[in-house]
């Protein structure tokens, strides 16, 4: 693949100069482009520079709507509803989690529903946002019907992606960022566009075998759920949880197998405040789990502070032609 | 294999009297009692009458204390930490949720976190006991090290049972209640007492060979995570909240790898009271879920009403040998 090294500052002042151009305000731009920046420098490019394009198409066709923030429809304690009103879903995303954050300050455990909500790109991002500021964080969004449930021959239930992030300092993280899915949807297109194989099968191919074949899974959209009937009835409670919490849709309810029409999610975004009771700092505990595995085993997101500042030095790099398309928006 | 079928009742008295012959109050062994003959009615013979033998053996070496209660260490708003003072693992539980429910109802949303735990037996039970009255209930545990770790080769983290429920009246349960291994000790150990292969690889043979031999995985100890590094990324931490949050064990610091001594556990019990925001009854979603996926799709507890119905009129069958060795205790 033909490919281009881009600084993390070059990529967010495009993106940034594009987004204004798309029709949004310097606030909600500058906001918008560095999430995608800063998810481009964390080596998730499937919720980055692979879906600029895609969030662009969102605001010129009207489904995503500029300067619209989520509005409180019912609260009580620790626990509040709100409306995200089609907004941006990345703007409504960080101000549930914020929301939560105070919640949780204020009550120990923090809970905020969203629903009418746009994609949010990269479901890590917002617990981090949590776990930066010394919370636990928890977040999980419903998706279109983009996985098979199982038994299932069609995509009939979503991949849901759940985050959820210890409290760090910079160099201490503990990060699940995980669809329900054994891969994610942006993944298996990165795969496939990459022409290489999947490590395990992540789904079915034409035949209803199970397959590496990244493109083949892309062609049948027939995606296996992570640990078969597991990730399945997990994906059907965190829907059932999320739309009922919010009021919102469920998977069944959210429209299309275009992905750019994919708009009016259910999201919850819970925070804990271990300060309130006293603990502060969970480097020991990530220190000892880390120790007490082998040093070839995947702490996740253990090596994410580290990978950020290698990006932030030496750039990062993707294809070409999605740097040209997105230079040409 | 020999089986017999037992009334629930009968089982429950059983228990009772030899709960309180091994030295239970009559209140505690009432409750103890109910809860495993509860979980043999719901079909979960491995935390029922396959337990029951490790429960008493528990009592008899005092690692599990008769009549000891949750001492409440902490406390902020919705968040309290207690410690089960290695109390029985059941009778905690049950104390944990109810006061995570109490704190749902003033708070929206409460959350208990619990050390010194003994083990619990079933995940669900717990869950399902917020969700029977108005909330969503969702609860986890550590345990000892019986798991892989992605890239392991040893048991190095724990499988960390997750229970998580949606609001239900009877008839109209959604459950999930799943290890973070691909198939629970238990589970495996069913299968290979019944000499049947298990339907998906569940961890690995003496070759390092993923296998679907369930006796070839009791014996080297070497499970698989649910969806490979997927399972083992939620398991280590889910391990580490439970234990941050509580001021408890890591899954390193549990000892022994022999299953009566699993003790000193960390657990999270989280509860959501949809009422205090005008949300009540989620019948309508859960249909919904049910119905937009074809009709032989598992719905995680979709049929655990029914199940229990036929057993409390049929009776449980199970192993006789593990009945004449429960009425010889």
């Amino acid at each position: 693949m033909d490919t281009v090294i881009i600084k993390k500052d070059e990529l967010e002042a495009v993106f940034y100069k594009k987004l204004v151009k798309h029709g949004l305000g310097p606030e909600q731009a500058g906001s918008i482009a560095s999430v995608f920046a800063l998810n481009a420098a964390d080596g998730i490019l499937t919720h980055s520079v692979y879906r600029f394009e895609r969030q662009v198409e969102q605001l010129d066709s009207g489904l995503a709507k500029p300067g619209t923030m989520p509005l409180k429809v019912a609260g009580f304690g620790g626990l509040e509803r709100y409306d995200a009103l089609f907004g941006l879903g990345i703007t409504s995303a960080i101000f549930s989690m914020k929301r939560a954050c105070e919640l949780a300050s204020e009550n120990g455990i923090g809970a905020v529903a969203l629903r009418n909500a746009n994609h949010w790109m990269r479901a890590g991002y917002y617990a981090l946002m949590a776990s930066e500021k010394g919370y636990v964080g928890v977040c999980w969004t419903n998706t279109m019907a983009n996985l098979c449930a199982w038994q299932s021959k069609e995509p009939v239930i979503g991949n849901n992606p759940v985050a959820m992030a210890m409290p760090s300092e910079k160099g201490c993280a503990m990060l699940v960022d995980s669809a329900m899915s054994q891969f994610s949807v942006g993944k298996t297109m990165q795969y496939a566009m990459e022409s290489r194989l999947l490590p395990v099968p992540g789904g079915w191919d034409e035949k209803g075998e199970l397959t590496c074949d990244a493109q083949a899974i892309v062609n049948t959209r027939r995606f296996l759920p992570a640990g078969y009937w597991k990730g399945s009835g997990f994906s059907m409670i965190l829907d059932a949880m999320a739309s009922f919490l919010s009021d919102g849709n469920t998977t069944s309810q959210i429209k299309g197998v275009n992905p750019l029409v994919e708009t009016g999610l259910s999201q919850v975004f819970i925070a804990i405040d271990p300060r309130t009771i006293g603990s502060d700092g969970a480097q020991g505990i990530i220190d000892s789990i880390a120790k007490s595995v082998e040093p070839d085993c995947r702490i996740p997101g253990g090596q994410l502070y580290q990978k950020r500042e290698k990006a932030l030095k030496e750039g990062i790099e993707f294809s070409r032609k999605t740097w040209n398309d997105i230079l040409a928006l």
